[in-house]
């Protein structure tokens, strides 16, 4: 639900319908994107994630809107952690579900030579190396292309990533050294004769040495982090790159949970949440990016950068569209600058539509999208004009860290990923108290019990069709937008040994 | 301690000691800062604030940094709401005292047209109009004229924007019309007519019309908000205006604390804080806009016009600076879009001084100043350079609101506001608990009781003069800062009748 309902009319098809390979691209998707000329084939094509192992006749059928059924793993698969999982399609909206997932386990080994060139090729290796979890929920808008590259690569490109720094993944309790030689060992500088340049050098800033020698110490940690936004930002380009050779249509918001190391590391870029719920208690591990949480952002863009907005658009925000009549009037603003409100007298300039536009889920950048982090979108434009919206859009996630081994969790202890459709409408409270409840009539020892858990959550926030849609059982408007969910124990690891 | 110290060397000459007109002015205040022509004349003289109604020996004395006396209000002074007030001196760092505060009850009227012009020069009024209290601590570095100036003009400037939105302000229950026509009535938009219009041109976006012709309703609280944040954008216009005509030196970190028909406006640009204790429990009013904090916000700015950084400068953060025998070598960094770091090759460019540089209370914008919002500063400079700092510095405070009447308070439940002079030595939890505990053996009906409880914080913030400085009972250095605290009681309005 994040390109604006005016383009979605133009996007409704999406692709042809038959999986694997056979896949017929016709890529008229929304928000004036154009996916190159129609010969370019799909980089990957349309499917459901790799471990549903759906058939082409259930493919077929679970894009079926009338019965929407939810798809949750087979009594016989087996993610690691015990993951659950459930996904439900959206109500008409589009043909296919733009959402996409996966988990995965991997190895995080030191790059060799031939690695270098062709790693994105490997598989989750043969089990030898520091072992990687991953769990990533992908919502594609205006076509699946972006969503279904993500889910194949972003993993991949974190785990080489991280192979980089191997060594000092190897070596946890000292801190990593602020600069490295050229063959990636520790370099020390020397201080002394550093001090003794400066104090030579006219130009330099004459302070006590303590400060203008200082060394921030960087933790691991936060070099994890770094790794986890230094790949969101390669998978982007990525995607800007083989879209010189592919058709990769739209965008997504992109969520990832990796587990390194006996740390949880939360990586949202959009609208997608991730909650902790321990003891019944919600953790939040995300904030959403949307136009009115990154307003702000986007309005300081816009102001410093005006050719940005082609001049169509204002970097101001208006509570209402302004009418040509109303010039020399004064009316609600705020800029770049503001929380508050206050009046200005219209002028011309302000007639143009606002950057910023509309409230809640209604919000959207240059009237596009509601979004603004994910990846993909490079072609994005406003309607009917030349105008890119991507500038004003982030790649880079904010990243939480939850240390996993510091805590205690029983069985019922789980962190939920779900895309915006199962947030809109049911809250973080609802979402703990049903999965709670849920689990803990539940055996523990039954393998299905999170996949359980999240079909039961995707079953009240789809709702029961009734004559006036998707209902739920107060009676309040089910969600109509396609619905992913992990429910992931954090006891997990332990069933794995 | 904002300025760097390689510039405060240059800036303990801070203008005269004599008070009230006889003030000589000797600007060569620090950070390259210019302050005009030594001919023009300080916008208002040096003091300390009126209500403590110090006398020119007092004064004196206040200054004496040997024995840095912690003043306070006299026992026959009385503040609004018996505000608590007290102040020291830094322990040597520059000659005067460069924090102000201001504490008024002031009155928002309709403005006459006689008003519109000189407003800012009529006092706090006869005693009609909607009741507005106000308190504000202003911590100035590089000299104390945007401080002085601050504190005798913010508060006006808030009361009369206020008068300007007089009439929505009486009738509090209905929200702020979006448009006003030129006499300031609401003005209703023709919307039939505006779809009419919207329908027939070619270019506009053709959505429903719910969307576009939605109104954002926004509240009377957020105009209110509105209000402050411009008059802070004011203020800060207004010192740049009249540096053509006085001498008003360096700039200045502003908290306000703002009482209007109900609520409780906290305003903050700067490293100053706010907090309420209630029960003895903490609410943070205020965050601190640092080098640190607003890294980000920075580097970004850096990034969009790098000549802002004019060629010395790289938006770019290393943990150390770079030698130029590491070129080619790896660094950790990071950007405007990381909170982690990760390695990049060292390229010339990034032998660069760091925009942003040093950790906690050392960090630095440009290796110069230790805050990013406040008012004043137009003419500071990098040392020995033509760049400017002010582009990266906001005079827009964050607003946080509490809402007064809907709590119940007790005689010990207080706002503390104070500069970090304060709150570098003393944390959020030990002021709690020494002005709880102070409170609590005190006459509930002595109105000193909150100078007193103030004066108690300044003394264990101050510490006592030993062989090895200013030290706190536990032995750690006492704040070397110059302090300002107010402790306002919450339950104050009430014993104002």
């Amino acid at each position: 639900m994040m390109i604006s309902k005016v383009k979605n009319a133009m996007s409704t098809l999406v692709g042809g319908m038959m999986p694997h390979g056979h896949h017929h691209h016709n890529h008229h998707s929304g928000g004036g994107q154009t996916c190159g000329p129609d010969s370019l084939p799909p980089r990957f094509p349309y499917g459901r994630p790799d471990f549903l192992d759906l058939t082409p006749e259930l493919l077929q059928y679970s894009t079926e809107h009338a019965s929407r059924p939810v798809l949750t793993l087979k009594r016989d698969s087996r993610l690691p952690w015990r993951t659950g999982y459930a996904e439900v399609i959206n109500a008409g909206k589009s043909m296919l579900n733009e959402d996409q997932a996966s988990c995965e386990k991997l190895f995080v080994k030191k790059p060799s030579s031939k690695q270098r060139n062709s790693s994105l090729l490997e598989d989750n290796g043969d089990g030898t190396g520091i072992p990687l979890h991953f769990w990533g929920v992908y919502d594609g808008h205006a076509g699946s292309g972006a969503a279904i590259m993500a889910s194949k690569l972003l993993h991949r490109l974190i785990r080489d990533r991280l192979g980089e720094i191997f060594h000092l993944l190897e070596n946890p309790t000292s801190a990593p050294p602020i600069c490295l030689a050229k063959n990636g060992s520790p370099y020390q500088a020397d201080t002394k004769k550093g001090a003794a340049q400066e104090t030579e050098d006219p130009d330099a800033v004459n302070d006590s040495s303590l400060r203008f020698h200082m060394e921030k110490v960087v933790s691991l940690e936060s070099l994890v982090m770094g790794v986890i936004e230094t790949a969101f930002t390669q998978m982007d380009d990525l995607i800007e790159k083989e879209k010189m050779s592919y058709a990769i249509s739209g965008g997504c918001c992109a969520l990832a949970a990796i587990y390194l190391m006996g740390k949880l590391y939360i990586a949202n870029a959009g609208d997608s949440r991730a909650i902790i719920i321990r003891n019944n208690e919600v953790i939040p591990m995300t904030n959403e990016f949307t136009p009115e949480s990154e307003r702000q952002r986007l309005q300081y863009l816009g102001f410093l950068r005006p050719e940005l907005l082609g001049n169509e658009f204002t970097h101001i925000e208006f509570p209402r569209r302004i009418q040509h009549s109303e010039l020399g009037k004064k009316m609600l603003y705020r800029d770049h600058t503001m929380t508050g409100w206050a009046y200005k007298t219209i002028v011309e300039d302000d007639l143009k539509f606002p950057l910023i536009y509309g409230e809640g889920k209604k919000a959207r950048v240059m009237a596009t999208i509601g979004v603004t982090r994910g990846l993909g979108d490079h072609d994005l434009k406003v309607y009917n004009s030349n105008i890119y919206i991507k500038p004003f859009l982030s790649c880079v996630p904010e990243v939480k860290v939850y240390n996993l081994d510091e805590n205690k969790h029983g069985p019922d202890d789980v962190l939920v990923m779900g895309t915006d459709g199962l947030w809109d409408v049911t809250t973080d409270r609802e979402v703990a108290d049903a999965v709670s409840a849920y689990l803990s009539c539940c055996d523990p020892s039954d393998p299905m019990r999170y996949t359980l858990a999240a079909q039961d959550l995707l079953m009240r926030s789809r709702g029961v069709l009734k004559e006036r849609g998707w209902r739920l059982p107060n009676e309040r408007l089910g969600s109509g937008d396609d619905i992913t969910v992990f429910v992931i124990p954090l006891a997990g690891q332990e069933s794995e040994t």
